[in-house]
């Protein structure tokens, strides 16, 4: 019998770095299996920001391969009635809290949601994560089915995405280089678009930074398949003055469409 | 024989994260092992403070299985004389300066303290915890018996920790999410009591964050048995405008006690 | 046969902590093979810094055991023609761009550079990390031969890095506690030189800060072979007020000499 890989469980949440609460989690899960690597996507969305904490999730289940588990804890409603899940999407699972977390994965990968009714014998209120989460992220890493720890749930909460669906979008997301994300798709953009902001025509879409000299601003289409806004070698944030929920449109070129090209 | 469970030591340092340290403790103990999980507990205790990086401690020690060694280095004397210590609690290990780092896990656990007298054969005088501390764990973590590496002592170096003692008290520590934690023991708390800051009476001591609404403020006992204020999602250091060192006090209420409640 | 020792692949990044860049590196090897240690040096290098990333990248390569593999990315030249490097030093692998990131540990410890040639059937141009340094790290670490991946090279591009030649250096560098870095060689510091900054005469070189009281500064020679400019248990960079830049002399005792100490 050829031996299993090492399981993978992954940890995002809103927690930052200054405290313990981490290593608790993983001590949590090592309380389960040694067998697993542990590691962390980002411990730096900001407190309890579901939506940020959504989109780097996707981008976590986006990169990892199959038979990966993710534990992903924003959640202000710990400690209230909100249900836990554990969802199946792009042949990972994720373990969270049933809030709207999963939204951006979902949105992208599809899956199947269940509700997670696995509990210990005691735990806390106010830390699910170690309490709940992170045990039966140990376990499904352990080999036990998913079957024992949940039931079937009708569907998991989503977020409203506010995607754009006309001509006019906003940006909704800024990465740590200063890439401003918007809620355009691919598909809304043609290729001869340009695309601007409210005192910046930014041009047609780049395939890559490359295209433009440095500290020259572009558009492209991110890893998520949205319409995004960077500066060669630079942060677009600051040196656009760009902030969440700018206006950004994207302006079909007329005379080039009748053109023929 | 069953194969022996991979091992966990732990890293916890007032380091940062923005240097190569943390990595080069953790570089020195796999060159001991590499059957062994590296977990950090944070890094991000302030340069030189022993009582802070005490209490993350206490927590990690709480949190692990038995077996974890833990290595814990806020080291402000580093390069003096202070010993270093091998700390069995909480059937775990610390490795650390005797400097009182150990004070808030050997006032929950208990425990029996050695001196760690094993020493390469050259090391620096500034870096300990590379040199000294982190071969240490490894050699442990490879199944070198503590008695080799350590000798007896007397009893480790202990902070005051000004703990209160009657109905006064103060906030000694703010987590990443502005919950305070003060030193009053969840003893010195009768359920009748109210529980005041200079301007806010917080009311009777809760259970868990859903006992209030969202926004208000609440007292309730924390993971370290020692009465907390938090605010439910919210930052009760920020919305309160608490600082390290008010005052809080707990006041049983007289008149609810005489009527047997 | 004896089994091999389970490999290290490190990653040092200015990607930050707060998106999930490192995390999908991580995969990225994860997909390669799960027999591996996965150990972050460090992600909070500054944006594009490539002297700062070389620095710490020389210190984790100085701390690591033979055969370890790491992952350095400071890339603002990331989708130009910019080549990928495999460098043999230190008895261990670098794979980073060839932008001078590699200089420091070059400079230290010497080594053989080649071309990192391969390549995956596709891959992004903004985001090399993921798709060409790590999969190459991870197949390095199941074993795959170096040859395979890689084609000769005359030499890696290195920074200037303006080392002091006379009695005059300047701060090129601070860590998180505050000490400074200079460029000033320990071969260049006579055991009876003094060590003067333009407000400051530090006195003849430390062998370590016990040798100060606490609060006083002093000048020693670092892990780096470097002059050094530290406060015994406080922050040279803000005690002293100093800035990177600031001149740093080597100031010659003549008197002392000729008296044959």
């Amino acid at each position: 019998m050829p031996r299993r890989r090492t399981p993978i469980v992954t940890f995002l949440t809103d927690f930052g770095t200054q405290d313990a609460y981490v290593a608790a989690m993983k001590a949590a899960v090592l309380r389960q299996t040694r067998d697993v690597h542990l590691i962390d996507i980002t411990h730096e969305i900001s407190a309890q920001d579901v939506l940020g904490g959504s989109i780097a999730l996707e981008r976590a289940v986006a990169s990892f391969p199959p038979g990966t588990i993710h534990v992903a804890v924003v959640d202000p409603g710990v400690g209230t009635n909100r249900r836990l899940l554990a969802v199946s999407t792009n042949s990972q699972q994720v373990l969270c809290p049933d809030n709207g977390l999963i939204t951006w994965a979902w949105r992208r990968f599809g899956g199947t949601a269940r509700e997670l009714t696995w509990r210990p014998d005691s735990y806390s209120r106010t830390f699910h994560g170690r309490d709940i989460l992170a045990p039966a992220a140990g376990m499904l890493a352990a080999g036990k089915s998913l079957a024992t720890l949940t039931r079937t749930l009708s569907g998991p909460l989503l977020l409203d995405l506010f995607m754009a669906r006309g001509e006019e979008g906003a940006i909704i997301h800024f990465d740590r280089f200063g890439n401003a994300t918007t809620n355009i798709p691919a598909g809304h953009v043609p290729p001869n678009a340009s695309i601007c902001l409210r005192k910046h025509n930014l041009g047609r879409l780049q395939r890559t930074y490359g295209e433009v000299s440095v500290g020259e601003p572009l558009a492209l289409i991110g890893s998520s398949d949205l319409l995004e806004i960077a500066v060669r070698n630079g942060s677009a944030r600051r040196e656009l003055k760009l902030s969440l929920g700018d206006k950004v449109w994207v302006r079909r070129d007329k005379r080039v469409k009748t053109d023929g090209v």
